[in-house]
Order: structure tokens, then sequence, then C-alpha cells
């Protein structure tokens, strides 16, 4: 390393800032990285969606997430104060979200965005008690289907399904909504967390598990039924995109993805692609390909024993 | 977007806070949503269980994590005060832990729970020394298996397989003490950083290594020996999961999770399922099946050539 | 578990203490445990990196991360402070990376380590304004290459792809500086967040993307093209590692990972091993195992249908 | 500065830190210091207390302090979650000062310390409707007492009065209801911040004003009635203390200090001492010196032009 | 203190809650506590102005406070962020004072409140080269004055009375520029950091320097001309508060408080009221009581030798 | 209000913000403004000394500050790993003050500061022990001294005359071992938090009380004996500052403050000038005024009676 040391002159410091920043402040440089931003249109703050899932969390799974000491008959207070909380960061986000998409499309600006904005976070509060519901069942789901849990609420603790299925309840329901882009943060939150990544899009039914989950992905047209179950590394994914009639862009928004019925086991590693229908009922071994429906009850694995060289150790 | 405006009839935010604060605090809402907690046995906290994590990764690793420019004679100032507080904040988590499962089994409470907290959290400090010892000679095997790696002290930096077995290490000596639940949670944490999901049940040998990690899964029942040396997406599991005569629901607690002896090695996204054997030095190649005792030596790899289609890209 | 209480005795918290602090800092277990740190060495910061890097990517994204309501005429305001501050923290970084090399080595003092680190430092700085073209070109591919994605601009808030690119091509310029250590910490910080894996010594060229990218693996002396597009779960890694003469070291640094030629696509869970060559434009398909070299324009796949049994669900 | 470089003979930086701690921490030096601290019984939090304070400020003056966006609807989700905690931290301040006591009088510990703290904590939050009704007659005297102030608000937000008397209510509450020491922190905190300093056991009527009020002395034993009014650097102070028959120690907590009637006006730098009486209505003129009792509507002032020596400019 | 634990019944602690909680919440005793707040015109925030006049007080001493390693050729990035910063916060903050004395008086809302406020924002970040001079000039009397001083950057870092003028000379900008409430707050700060009390309305000269300054007050129509030094306790106020016609209320906003010309000296613990002028260079001794004009170049002080009573100690 | 908007003409926001930050930017401005400040000198820093005195104070009074459940037997752990970190800060912090005096100076640069403010740290950690003899007997004196103190350790928590001290008794010895400047920055953190401003070079004796405190000023040259009291406002001043013989500066450091001698009282608002003696055993009363000798064992009073008009109530 020592011999590199001629290679670096002594550079003057100051300069080489004042130079950089020129460069990179160039306008052009800006807006050939997409950095078309104005100051009276904020992107979305990572921060304040970070704070809102944390407060959903805690509203959601009340002593698990947040004040800790929280009992039956104050849970209204924390509940309410978070849920206000909630109201104001994500009206706040929300219109952002619509700016953004705005901005990229050179839309006249909507005169009515920020009461929008807040009319839908506050639909949005209304259906947090069905979400509940859903993320209760999951939780049974999780500790039914895995002989390692020791209680449901070691699954709400500990287990990456619960949290992924957190954030893409709260994300299905804002995509829902009509939400711009602040759904697709709030699901990449949960991939980073867990490895899972689940597009808002996605319709999953009741009683839904992921075990161990690392690596498994479910697209934007999934839709799945009740009681299923995956294991990790688990894609339900695209076939091919189709490219619009001038040859060049991807064709946006086609159903693409897998359906998959209910009580469906997909075990760690098996990879469905395109709108294929997996019956209810199917077990689908680990590391199988599926492109083609696969009918109700039917159980496909790998003929694995042909395809395996076995060699003895001796001669290695 | 602009159009789905009429769907939103302007709502009266305080009346909606009210109406969800009632409906997520209902009593039967709690109920069905695991949330039986109580002011007086808090759950479990994560907050002060990352801290526990932090302050014991910078007493094994010193220099490396925690107080930077400690030397050889004030390392036992900061090794002291350090663990007098993992002392106090693990008491606290362990007995939180019992509280969470009694709680769910309606125990009578047990009344020496809090002493026996302690007594446990300064069991499992003595057992720091030779925990890292473990970590020491999983160092030196992650130096030795990588050929990227310039020093045994870039991995304690940078290998997320280090991480995980510090986080594996500590949670397993918990587990073995008899913990309840704080042990998952550790492990949980490391998961969620590395995408290594070690259950903390798992006995792991000296020297242990995995390269890259991601998606790596090893069960709670598994028993690794010596030397061994996993890659990422490797999955040592279960295969089928019994469930009890009253047909519902699964037993819990049975071995059910393969055994790797010795000097084994596991390439990427090898999937070995159930109560096997994997023999001393055996090799499992990348992407291979095993649900059966392979013996020692032996050396087990697709038979690729003859699965895959080639195509010469003329045609496509 | 209330049956176990007999097996702690009540020990003496204080002693307990003391005791295994002197266990833990002599110096044979220090030494053994490679923590031959001293005060005027101190070891790297995962805290400044993680600072330098935030700051780096607040300036590369202006508006998207950093403060959020930057203009085009203030904007290098906030870029001139930021990268003050980072030509500060990196040249301190760098140097402890050079002591951390020569601390392994027991190489002599190097007398210019400091201004060489600042010299380092800053040409890093004038290298910015390539690495954010480069970055643009990959947000422009992630767009054009995901039909869910609706903007470029969402790319870069939510696509762990422009994550671990960012920290890429900024570790990768270290790296090409000669700097020790610090850029696989930067690398190891992406793929903690986003389980992509990517050695900061492999040449990545322009329009790179990795759609969703949980366990993907590129190793130290790939060589990628332009316009290659991977995704989730594959490998581009080492075949086999020579030792060397003595027989039982590691030889470091051979040219030993993939060579991927422009316009190639890799599908999920493909392994490629060896110094092999991907031709332009070549399709690998999902979970194909490759361990030679591959033409132009070939397609591989897998002949999956004939190597799954499917088993009608009557019978299970 | 230079020359005195020899005075600093190279010290060994780890022997000075040993040799020093051996020093600091031998059991006489500690005894001698009053630090018979012990694990079990932690001493007094400033921190707790002062979020104890703060989120009473909050409660108290909704809006003003603490959350800022507030309305009348959403209030009680606010006060709720923050007299809950305000419960916690409260009663195990109260129990620590308890201990505090016990400790240093020898008594044995008395074993319904924990659950008398926290009914003290409840009673006195039964108390919190009355002491905001008299601190929004204190902002009431303070807009009317002086001119520059624009709207009760501003005094609510910047008057250094309203501030230690919020403290002084709470304070004079928990002195009043027994709790040891707690309420003399709670008052130096507003002594520190205000330079006002009011002992917690001075009895203080309605509508109470101190304009500027640094300097300002109130102590232990003062009665003052309702509509008074006082300056800065005013003190209400003790004459003498007697001592004990030994001859040695104070007599501690007789009753030493000024009644105050209503409608009473002190200004600036006056000084009464002792157990006297100042009449309704009277008015004490700035920096008199007042040790008898003084009739109801009296008026005291200095003869000042009497004292003092008027020298004209010219011979100086 | 045992014996009053039959004072506390134990009380439900969520019972104490609810009751408190609705008392506290109920309409009357908020509208009687001046809490007529809502949710669209929150109250300015202290924590904002805080960190507005942190980042201020950065700008006009750079190095001092704030970023420390600050350059001549760097500091514009610095100043330019902080002070795009500054506007942002501070036209939040004065659009807040403006709508809190538009609620007090129930006024229209005025419809360019919004962009009044990033007016006058603007109109005082003009202001600060000309606040910096006017600070510069009193480091060096602060300097000049003081034998203890040893540099005029010792006065920076340690003397209160540069620390109150800073805020000082902010503050009176914004009061000049019609601001509401905002000044007093930011004097209120300085007023509890240093014990000095200097209204925003107060007009001082260049040159200003108070020595020590605890309890030193100086009023809202003070005028201080060139060069004029006060030491501790010093009083600046007004003689009497004439009521309105109504016989009730203060009139507010009449010139009630001293002229101080150019040169004077007003020795520790002085008290000068009403709107007398004290002539050029006089010199007030300490302790003095001054209520009508003195003279150019006179020299005032007690004639303490009369007033004493010397006892010799033996008869004590 | 309103009608002022026609003042405020409407500002570009990037225009006001490029001149303003050129003007404070520009050299000249700069230099008058005492901003000499170079990169590789930086400042002293505020936040590095309130941490340094911190740790100071929990090591001086354990468990009333600092970590507070500290036991005998854990003490030196948390006193080692503070004083660790205290002189790793307090030299820098010593090295920064050289800097600041040598750069005012334009003296040559010192080879050896660094070193030298090493030594300088380690003699003043070795000082503590003494150092805390001295407060220990300060608060036995704060206790026997005030009716109103409950226990000695109620006045380490709770009295502004044991921080103050805390403080000077810190910065007296740094001021002592010859360092510039921090010691003047430590005594204006406890003047700021309690109103009691004592310069570093005052010498104090043993068992010193200032009871209340505000406003009390102890000049540079006091010599103060052992036993005395003093209450709040009470100032040991200078009388005057005699100017070098150029006319015009003052004369720095010549003795100019009063000699204390043991067992005095001075009780609130009395003043001593200059270099008088007051004797041992003296009683200086409230507001007396004091510029000469006082012998040992005297009384002072102000003949209060005499100065004083009686108006009764009725005419007023």
């Amino acid at each position: 390393m020592i011999d590199q040391t001629p290679l670096f002159a002594k550079l003057d410091r100051d300069a080489v800032l004042a130079e950089t920043v020129e460069q990179l402040c160039a306008q052009d440089a800006c807006e050939a990285s997409w950095h078309r931003i104005s100051r009276d249109q904020p992107l979305p703050s990572l921060d304040a969606l970070t704070e809102v899932v944390g407060l959903l969390r805690a509203v959601l799974f009340p002593g698990f997430f947040g004040p800790q000491d929280v009992s039956e008959r104050t849970m209204p207070y924390y509940a309410g104060s978070a849920l206000d909380r909630v109201v104001k960061l994500l009206s706040e986000q929300i219109n952002r979200g619509y700016c953004f998409v705005c901005a990229k499309e050179n839309r006249a600006p909507c005169s009515d965005c920020e009461s929008r904005s807040e009319a839908v976070a506050l639909e949005f509060i209304r259906k947090l008690p069905s979400v509940r519901e859903l993320l209760a069942a999951d939780v049974q789901a999780a500790f039914d289907g895995d002989p390692a849990a020791k209680s449901p609420g070691e699954t709400i603790f500990c287990y990456p399904s619960i949290k992924a299925l957190t954030n893409h309840r709260i994300a299905h329901q804002l995509h829902h909504l009509g939400v711009d882009i602040i759904p697709r943060i709030i699901a990449e939150m949960a991939h980073s967390d867990t490895g899972i990544d689940i597009h808002p899009g996605a319709h999953i039914g009741e009683r839904f598990f992921i075990d161990h989950g690392t690596g498994t992905v479910i697209g934007e047209t999934c839709v799945i039924g009740k009681n299923v179950r995956l294991y990790q590394g688990v894609t339900l994914g695209a076939k091919s995109f189709p490219k619009d009639d001038t040859g060049g862009r991807l064709v946006k928004g086609l159903a693409r993805h897998p359906i998959v019925e209910d009580d469906v086991t997909v075990y760690a590693g098996a990879t469905i692609l395109g709108r294929v229908t997996i019956g209810q009922g199917a077990v689908i071994g680990g590391n199988v390909w599926v492109t083609q429906d696969v009918p109700a009850g039917a159980r496909i694995v790998q003929a694995r024993a042909s395809e395996q060289l076995y060699i003895s150790g001796a001669g290695i």
C-alpha cells in the first residue's frame, strides 16, 4: 500500500470541495439524476413513515411494542394519542406522495390535495380494527404452523412473518385507498428488516404464514387465499413482461402473478411464475419450478433421486 | 387519482379517532388479539435486549464495538461497568420472559421469579469467557475459509457469520439455562440483520462459518459438529410436523432436524430435511436436496448437465 | 421451569462480575481473541461510516435523503457542508483502516498515513459526480426493468437495488483507491439492509439492476458489463479455493468469479460459479447451475418438466 | 505558559487512572463523602423528575408545552397517557425519596413503602385540577400586573414567575403529602431556570406574581396571602437560626419566615427577615430592610435623598 | 413518616386517572386556563426557537458555536445551510406568533399571514450582518471592560453579557419588524441562562457590556446610548404603572423606563426607575436608588459611612 | 399589525440567502468579528466540556449523579471508565485552550502542546481525591448551615452551592495547572445554572457555603478562608481598575479583590470591594457596603431604622 503514496498529489481540500459541489449542483447534472425537486413539494420522508409504522405497531399490538405497561383501561389514552399523531403525519406523507406523482407527470396542481390526504388518512384509520383482526388470525396461524413456537405472543415478538404482514396489511390498505408511493416505502421497510418482499398490491387472505421468510417474494398482482403457508425463498413472480406497441416500454399493471387458493403450502425455494392458479389444498415441494396451473389437492415434488450424483467419499 | 376525490366524504377527524379507539380497545377485540397484558407483568422489551446485546458485543470484541480507545489496562473498567449493566437489564428481561410464559399458561405466580432471574443472569455472565473462546475460533474459521478475507479482524467487523454467531452463542446459553422467549428475540435480531436464521436451541460446535449467509436456516434441534462450513441459502430443516392424537395441534419439541458431523461443507442453496445424519467430512453440493443419511466422506452434487436445456441464442 | 430453581444457587453478584472481568481481560484471552488493540490506533468506527454513507446518500440523491426542502439554489450549501464533513470523517476512517492492516502485519508505522488518508478522501470526493452519473443510469435501469415501478424516483426511495448500488459504487471507488477494510464495512451495511452482498472489488458496468435482490451474491473478482439484470438469490461465486504450496492457507486474490457481458439477464436462484464468461445478451434461467462458459445470446433453462413428480391430490 | 512544561513529567496514564480510582473508591473515602449508597435503594433520579415536571407542564398548559396540535377532543388522550406515565415515574421517585431518608436515619426498612408511594402519587394526581386553577389565577395576575404583557398566554410562555410557580405548586403538594426530598429537587429545578428560589414548604395564596424574579428567595415557613406581588431580588428570609441545647446543631423546622398578608407589594431588592407580619395591602419599597411587623396599608420606602452623595461630574 | 400511612387509602389507579383527566379536559376548566387552542393554529414552539437561536449563534460566531472546524472557505456552506433552515423555522414561528395574537383578539383570520411571515423572516436575515457588527463591538467592549478577560474570544465563550446580547439583538430586530411574542420568548431564553432580563423593546447602543449580570433588568422602553457599562443586579425599571380610565387595567406601551446616555456606568445593585435621563458619562454607584434625572458627568454614590453601625466583635 | 404588510415587499428567498451569506463570510467581516479560526486549531467545545463535568460529577458523588445503582464493589468500574474518558476529552480541550491563546498572541506553534495537555490532564486526575475531600466538607457545611436541610445528601442533590463549588473546585485546579480559558468556561456553566459567579482564580478554603446564591459574585483574586458562609447577592468585587501607562488598556492580573478570613459570614446583598481584609469571625450584615478593612470579630449592620420613611397606609 505504501508504494501507492506517490499517486496522491497533495490536493487543496477547499478547492476540491468547491469544484465537486459545483459539478454536483449544476442544473443538468441534477436533472439527469431525477432531482426535479422543489421546496414547495418536499418528497416523502422515511423518518416520518418509520414513526407512523412504529405508532401503528404499538396500537395493533399494545404492550408488545410501544409503551409497555399499558393496561386495559389506559389503552385508550395511548391508542388515542398515537392515532392522532398518525393522522397528522400520515396526511402529510400521503399528500407528499400525490405531489411526487404529480411532479413526475407534470400535471396541473390539484387544488384539493391537502384535504383529500387527510380524508384518506382517516379512512385508513377506520380500517385499523379490521386490520388487527386479520393480524390476530395471522398470529394464530404462525403459532399453529410452527412446532418451535411456544405461544402466539412469541410470534408477535420474534416472527418475521408477523412483522412483514403488519407492514403489508397497512400498506395494502393505503394502496387500496389510492395512495401513491407511500405503500411501497412501507413495504420496503419490512423487506429490509425481514427479507420478505411483498408488493402492497398483493391480495392476501386470512391466516397467512411465512416461515423463516428470507428471500420470499410476492408480486404485485398475486391473489392469495385463506390459510396459505409459505417458506423461505419462495417466489410468486411474473414470467415475462410484455412491452408496449412502441416496442420499448414495459406495459405496467397487467395481472401477471399467481393465484394461490386456500390451504395451499409452498415449501422453501419453490418458484411459481405467471398468472397460473395453484388449486385449493395443493402442496408445492421445495425448489419446485411451476409455470402452469396446478389442480386442487395436487402435490408436486422434485424427483431428486434421479438427478443427484452420489460420489463415495473415498475417491475425492 | 383526481377522480377518486368524491369517494372521500369529509370525515370528522375527532369522531373517527374516538370511534376507532373505542373499537380497538374493546375487551373482546383485545383478547382476540392476544393482548392479555397487565401493568404488573410488562412484556419483554426489545430496546432493553438490543442494549444488552450491544454491551455484550463490546465486551466480547473490545475495540471493535463499544468504546474504541480501550487499552489492555483500561479494559476491566469498561468490561466491568458494561457487565454490571447487563446483569441488571438481563435479570429484568429474564423475569419478564418467565411472566410471559406464566401468563400464557395461567400458572400460579411463582414467588421466586425475581431472585431466580438474577441467578440465571449471573450464571450466564460466568459463561462469557467460554462464549468468547468459541467466537474467537469462529473468527479464525471465517478467515481461513474465505479467500476474500484479509485478516481475522475484518471478519469481526464485516461478516454476517460472526454477527449471527455472536447472537446465537449468547442466545444458546440463555436457552440452555431455561430462559423463556428472550433467546428467540435475540436470535431474531440477528436474523433481521444478517438473513441468517438460527434457532437458539441448535447445538453448534467450534469453528463454524457461514459464508454470505442470506437465507440460511438452522432448525431448533440441529446438532452441528466442529469445523462445519455452510453457504448462503442452506436449509437445515424439518421434513414433516407430526400432529398430536387429537389430530389438530403440532407436537412440539421433537428432534426433527439434521445432525451434521465434523468437517462437513454444505454449498449454497442446499436443503437438508429431517433427522438425518450428514457424516463426517461430507460435502453437499449447491442446491442439492437431502432427506436421507449421507455417509462420512461422501460428496453429493446435482447432475446439472442432464437437466438443463441449452438453447442457442439465435432463435430467441 | 419452576423445578429448575434448585440448579441456581444464590451467586454473589459482585464476585461473579469481578471474576468474569478478570478472565475476559487476561492478556492471553485477549490475544487469542484478536484484540491486539491499542489506544493510539483506534479501530474503524461503524457509527462514523454510517454517518458518512448517510451524508453521501443525501448528496447523491438530494431531497430523497437528508434535508428535504433543498432547492436548486440552496443545494450548494447543503452539499458543501455535507462533503466537508465527509472529508473529515472519511480521512480519519481511511487512516484507521491503514492502521488496522499495519497492526495486523506488524509493519513499521508509516509516517505519512494521515496526509495520505486525506489525499485519498479528496480523490474520492472528486469521483462523486461520476458516481452519481452511474447511479442515475442505475435508477433508469430499475424503472425500465420493473413493470411495478411507477417512476424512477420510486426506485430511489424503495428499491434495494439502488440502496445496494449506492453503497457499492462508493465502496468500489474506495477499494480502487487502495483503502483497506472500510469498503468492506460499507458493503456489509448494504448487505445487512438489503440482503444483497456485493464485494467492493466487483466491477459493475452501467445500468445495472437487481430485482428484489435478497440473497444475491456478487464475488470479489466479478466483471459485469452494461445493462445487466439479476434477480433475487443469484450467486456469482467461486468454484473452488486453491490452497498455497504449504497446503494449508487459501491463496487470496485470484480471479475466480464470473465475467458477465453486456445485456445478460440472470433469473432468480441461478448459480454461476468460477471464472466463466456469460456471453453478451445471454439469458440464464431461474435456479440454473452454470460452471462453464455460455456463448453470447444463449438461453439456458432447466428442463423442469422431466424432473418433477406430479402426484394427483387424491391419494395424499 | 511554555516555560511551565518542565513541571509536568511524563505520567503513565494507566497508572494514574488506577491509582486515582483506588483512592476514590476506598471505603473510608466514600463514607466521608456521604456515599452510603446501595444498589437496592437507588437515589432519586434528576432525569426522571425532569420528565415528570415536563409531562405535568404539558398537562397543565396543553398546547403551550408538550404536543402542540392537541385539540379539545384529543386532549384526554394526551392527558391520560401523560398522567399514566407520571404515576409510574413519580411513584418510583417518591419511594426513592423515602429510602433516601430511611438510609440516612438507619431506620428499619418500612415494608409498605412501594404501595404507599403509589398511593401518594395518586393523591397528588387528584390535586392537579386545583393546582391548575391556582396557576390559571397566577397567569391572570401576571398579565394584570405587568404593562409589558400583551396577553395572558404570553406569560405562560415567557414569564419566569409562571415557570417557578408551576414547579412550586407541584412541589408544595408533594411536600404537603409528606414526600421526602423530591419536592426540594423540583423546586431547585425552577431556581436554576429562573433564579427564583421558593422552598416547597412555603404557603402561597392565589394570584401570586413575581416580576423578573431573579434573586428572589422565599423561605420554608413563609405564609403568603392572596394577590401578592414581588419583584426581583426580594428576600423573605429568616433572621437567625437558634441552635439546640447541645449548642451545636441548628434547630430545624421552626416558623422563622415572614407572613405576608393579602394584596401586599414588595419592590425589588427588599429584604424581610424573621417571623414578622406584613399587613394587608402594605407596600414595601425597593431595597427596604424589614425585621419588624408592618401594619396593614402601610407604605415603607427608603429615604434615599438623604443618604446619597451627589457629586457633580466636573471634579471626578 | 410511617405513621402517615393510614392517610392514604388504597386508590384505584385507573379510576383516579380517568376522573382527573375528565376534570382537566372539561371545557370550562380549559377556558379558564387560557387554553383556547386549536389544531389549526398551533402555538409557538420553544424547541423550534431554541434551534433557531442555536443556528444563528453558529452563524454569528462561527467556530465558537456550531460546527467547529469550519474554515474561511467552507464557511459559506455552513452559513448557507444554517440560514436556509432558519428561514424555514422562523417563518413558521413568526406565523404562529401572529395567530397567537389573532386568536386572543378574536380577529378575523388574516389571509396573508404565511407569506407575510416569510417576508419578515427574510428581512430579518438581511439584518444579520449589521447584528454581527454590533455584537463584535460588544465583544470588544467586554474585553476592554474586564481586567479578568484575557482575550475577546474568551468573552464570546464565557461571558453572559455576550450571550444575553446575542439573544437581545436578534429579538430586538424581530420586535422592530412587528413580530409578536417570539421576541419575548427569545429574550426569556437568555434570561433563564444568564439572569439578565432585557425586554426586546429596549434600544441598546454600540459597545454595551454587563459584567456578571445576574439580576440585571432592562425594561421595555429603555433607551441606552453607546459605550454603556452595567454590573449585576442593576434595575432600569418603571416607577409606576398608570391604570386606564376604567380604573382597572394597566395602560400598556407608555415610555416609562430610563434613558441612559453614552458612556454611563452603573454599578452593581443600583436601581434607576421611571422615564429619567442619566446624562452622558455619569457614574451611578452601587446600590444607589435613582428616580430623577442625573446630569451629564455626575457621580452619585451612597453615603455609606453614615448609615452603617460598626459593632466591635467583642460584645456579640 | 395587518397594516404593516406593505412594508414587506416580496423578497426572493434564495437571493436574500446568497447575499447575506456572502456578506457574513467576507474576510474583513470575519476578522472584525474575532473569527480568526482555522480548521487545524478548532476552538474549545462546550459539548465536550459539559460531558467532562458530568462525568466528574458522577465520579465525585457516585449514585447521586451518573449511573444510579452503583455499589461499593462496582464503583471502580464506573469510576475507571469515566475517568479514562475524562482524560481523553480533557486532554483535547486543554490543548485547544492552548491553541486558542497561541492563535490570539500569534505565537509560534509550540511543538509539545499535545503531550503537555495530556500531562496536565493526568495531573488534574491525581487531584480528584483531594477535590472530593474538599467537596465533602462543603456538603457538611451546607447541611450545618441551613435549618431547612434535612440531610447532607439533600444538599448534594438540591443546593446550588454544591453545584457551583463542584465546578469551581474543578476549574480552580485546572487554573492552577496553567490551563487556558477552559476553567472560565467551566465556571460559567455553573454561573448559568446557579446564578453564582466564581472566577476560577479565587482561592476558597474548606467548608464553604453559599445559601440560595443567586447573584453572588466572587472575583479572580479573592482569598477566602475556612468555614466562610455567604448568602445570595453578595459581591466580593474590585473597586477600581487601574489602566496602564498608555492610558488606555486595563492592567490585568493585579490583586484587587477582598481577603475573607476564617469563620466570616456575609449576609444577602452585601458588597465588599477592593483588596480589603475581612477579619476572622466578622459578620457583614445584609446590603452593607464595605470598602475598607474590617477587624476580626466585628459585626457591621446597616442602621436601617434611620433611613426608612414609614408612611401609614391611610394616605396612600
